[in-house]
């Protein structure tokens, strides 16, 4: 009875990668190991102040390996039966004809352009608007199921970006490959571009693939974005995958080197914020907030709902992203604890660089205190969150934020306030399209770090949005989620719903609106909204 | 020869008094002392989170006192030829029947509402609003020459509030006096508040004295704004004096105390950032900025130009306020030095107490420094400069600051240096209304802490006003000027022009403009304007 009863699912987030092992007869977590990226955490390849941030394969290649060697201590190895995995996305690679990122390669293997390009790399502006140029007055608008925005951080603006960089790299590049989409590919044995599973939000959504138009932009668009996205024609897919499907099973090479048994089933990848959606207990009705530096706002819907109708405004909309068989609805605040982020360093500049960083935790904690002690008034500060351009709803790199309402009397407290409200406004901003839109949201369970760490900001929300929010009793929702899709694609549970009854660790902390606070917030959330319609004019000018 | 050459000015400023002998057959300065208010230094019978500013006659006199005697040690009291006195404005006292302020009576003398109102006193704001309400349905808009705005920095204002506080202090009134008039009365031996000599600007303007309406609001007025004004019916006076004009001469019991000649001249007071328009040299056509915690931008216009048009939305506008023989126009900026005391507060929150105040000066210098190697573009950040609500023009006391196009690039000294350049927009604000109403200004004379301690802002003002700005070669405008009014009204000089021209110092630094940052400034100003009209709009909502 012990046989395969353990099921793998691999995180991979921004800096480091994350294991669990779930026993599925236990229903608990029986191992866990992370592993942070070498190269990435000695800041090669990357120029924060160009927005540049890519991430070598190798980094992925060790870390995976180092987490799975450490569990393989703390469980039989010999009792896994399948791996899942998630991934930041969109991170895409130039590929040669098989399907290596060109940075495996010898003659670019310090080429940041032939690397991943971390999501939030942001040296691909140009492009994006090339591309929804091109997208506003083509006969089908591609950007239909984006918002109507293509964003600099997907695929196609990065892959061209790569592509502009340099006549070699143009030369050797043959297709791409999104890093949720590589991982499985590789341990299965095949990373042909033409043959490997491809993801229903990484390779799908954010390459403007949908079955409307049979698939991928048509090979006239992308020429006519640029001639030089001529090299993939034909290099590309047709189909894309939802993560319950098996990518294929684990080959001899990766099975020996990760000391593992050959043949064990491998996941499709998937974006790591629907992986920790569905590892939080996504369902129709259900929110979950992903809050951390920024946020990600999920939910789902059933094609009987919504069917091929867009969300006006709102950034990511794909059949089966989340889950099999519903619309994944995806949203988010590009700044979050960013923001709060910006203000300690803003607060900390007058003390020596020595003490800083302690500085920056302390005075956080010193500003949420006096702010959970002013009073709440219809004349507080108010501002606008948009510190990182706006993401939902109606997309905007260009928007930013301001604080209006100072005076002499306004203190650090007053405006880390402020600077707490607007974020919440924000977070309310997009629950206000999608219910305008159609989306019913019943249930709001946040998970991230801000959800544990910051009681006065989860209580702002919950006052602002005027409705409960439960906290996800795990910081390891992502990798619960892939452990999962892992339990599904190895034939372990039927669907992922039943794998969700089995494995979801329930909520704990749960933040209730205080209704008095809720209907002054209602008043000043007009005045944020007034002042994000002034702020876009002034963009403007 | 040496007989009366020499006239003293006494500058009364918010802290302390300072005392200048000006020799007038060397044309030097021949003795300066300076004395802190001792109660008021104290802290006492103030309320800042209240904004209520009181300050006790016994503060001025005994600083007065302490400043003569030390003149005196240095130059030979026998030749003193005059004494005149500015003080800062509006800040009246209630009085009893004999002139005296009600708090220098043994029933009152501890009590805050029996003495001096400080000009930043600003617990009359009801009053104010209540004087505004009615002055704007009455067939004579007695705020005409006040921008259409009553202030709660003025006397009507304030000597209401006083009576309102209180039924014993309704009782013991009888009349009010202003500062800059209490004292050259009480050194002549007359505080009869019939016959006491009142002064243009601080009695006349802000008392919205006026000739065209025969002198002070009718009694019918004053009553309907409240018949607690009744008090001061036929208490007060018909007619108001320049400053060239003598108060009366030095009376036996004051020249004992303070050990001068009895009978020299004592001139009529006046306010102190007139007299330091006076001292930095203004003529039509100068407009002379006092540069400091806030500003007071001071411009004389002829009778023939102007004559009895009001100047739409300044604040002050006084015929013979500050030069005999011209209309005094006076407008200003609420918040100035005080917007970078705001931020460098905000900057040093996090600092340990100890060490905070060493801390805000270094920020200044080196956010300056910072600010200075900036790029200066069309997308930077731009702020409001009303901190204090907005003076000039168009007086709001409840219009507030922003700062608007923040990102996560934005740094500290992105920040500074839009709060610096918000406080030059708002100097320009003020100079394209004084030419759209016809004043022209065509030099400008800087004095104030600001003007020397602060070259990068005076090189932004400069940059943004798009005009050369001279600074005063002297910190002492003020004194300086009340030395050249002692010296017209003891007979040594003609008149104020003739004075100028023997005592003033001339200007020594010149900021000239920078063509190029100014066509970018002329850009980011018309954002500034347009986010001013936003935040107006908001504030109504």
């Amino acid at each position: 009875m012990d046989r395969d009863k353990y099921v793998l699912g691999a995180d991979f987030g921004s800096d480091s990668v994350r294991v669990l092992a779930f026993d599925t007869e236990a229903g608990t977590v029986a191992a866990k190991a992370t592993c942070r990226y070498p190269r990435w955490a000695a800041g090669r390849f990357c120029a924060p102040e160009e927005n540049r941030y890519r991430q070598h394969p190798l980094d992925y290649i060790e870390s995976l390996e180092a987490c799975i060697k450490e569990i393989a201590e703390c469980i039989d190895p010999y009792h896994i039966a399948g791996i899942s995995f998630d991934t930041t996305a969109s991170t895409p690679v130039l590929t040669d004809r098989y399907g290596t990122p060109l940075s495996l390669t010898e003659r670019f293997m310090n080429e940041p352009d032939a690397m991943f390009f971390l999501w939030k790399d942001h040296t691909s502006i140009k492009e994006a608007e090339r591309i929804n140029e091109v997208a506003h007055s083509w006969k089908t608008d591609y950007t239909r199921w984006c918002g109507g925005s293509y964003s600099c951080e997907w695929v196609w603006a990065k892959m061209l970006h790569a592509l502009h960089s340099s006549p070699c790299l143009a030369e050797a590049a043959y297709s791409w490959v999104e890093h949720c989409d590589w991982i499985p590919g590789l341990l299965s044995g095949n990373t042909d571009p033409h043959t490997i599973a491809r993801s229903k939000c990484a390779a799908g959504h954010k390459a403007m693939w949908n079955r409307l138009w049979g698939g991928l932009p048509e090979r006239g668009f992308l020429h006519e974005v640029d001639p030089l996205l001529d090299i993939f024609d034909g290099h590309l897919y047709k189909e894309t995958v939802t993560a319950d499907r098996r990518a294929g099973t684990l080959c001899k090479e990766w099975a020996e080197r990760l000391g593992l048994k050959e043949g064990i089933s491998i996941g499709s990848g998937a974006i790591d914020c629907h992986f920790g959606a569905v590892g939080a207990g996504i369902a129709p009705g259900t929110l979950v907030k992903v809050i951390g530096t920024s946020t990600c706002d999920i939910a789902i819907a059933s094609c009987d709902d919504i069917g091929d109708k867009t969300i006006k405004g709102i950034c990511g909309q794909a059949d089966g992203s989340v889950l099999p068989g519903y619309i994944g609805i995806e949203a988010g605040q590009a700044a979050f604890g960013d923001v709060y982020a910006w203000y300690s360093r803003l607060l900390s500049w007058g003390i020596s660089n020595g003490s800083a960083d302690v500085a920056r935790e302390t005075i956080l904690s010193r500003l949420a205190e006096e702010a959970a002690r002013l009073p709440l008034t219809d004349k507080d500060t108010v501002a606008l969150d948009w510190f990182n351009g706006r993401r939902s709803p109606d997309a905007d790199t260009t928007a930013r934020a301001a604080i209006c309402g100072i005076d002499m009397s306004t203190s650090p407290a007053h405006i880390y306030k402020a600077l707490v409200e607007a974020t919440a406004y924000g977070s309310r901003a997009i629950n206000e399209r999608l219910a305008a839109e159609g989306v019913k949201i019943e249930k709001t369970i946040a998970v991230g770090g801000i959800s544990k760490k910051s009681p006065y900001v989860m209580q702002t929300i919950s006052d602002i949005l005027g409705t409960p929010i439960s906290v996800l009793d795990s910081d390891e929702a992502c990798a619960l989620g892939a452990c999962m899709y892992a339990s599904v694609a190895a034939g372990i549970y039927q669907d992922i719903t039943e794998a969700q009854k089995r494995i979801c660790p329930g909520t704990g902390v749960e933040y209730l609106p205080d209704p008095e606070r809720h209907a002054i917030y209602d008043r000043l959330y007009m005045k944020y909204m007034e002042i994000g319609r002034q702020q876009d004019i002034m963009q403007s000018i």
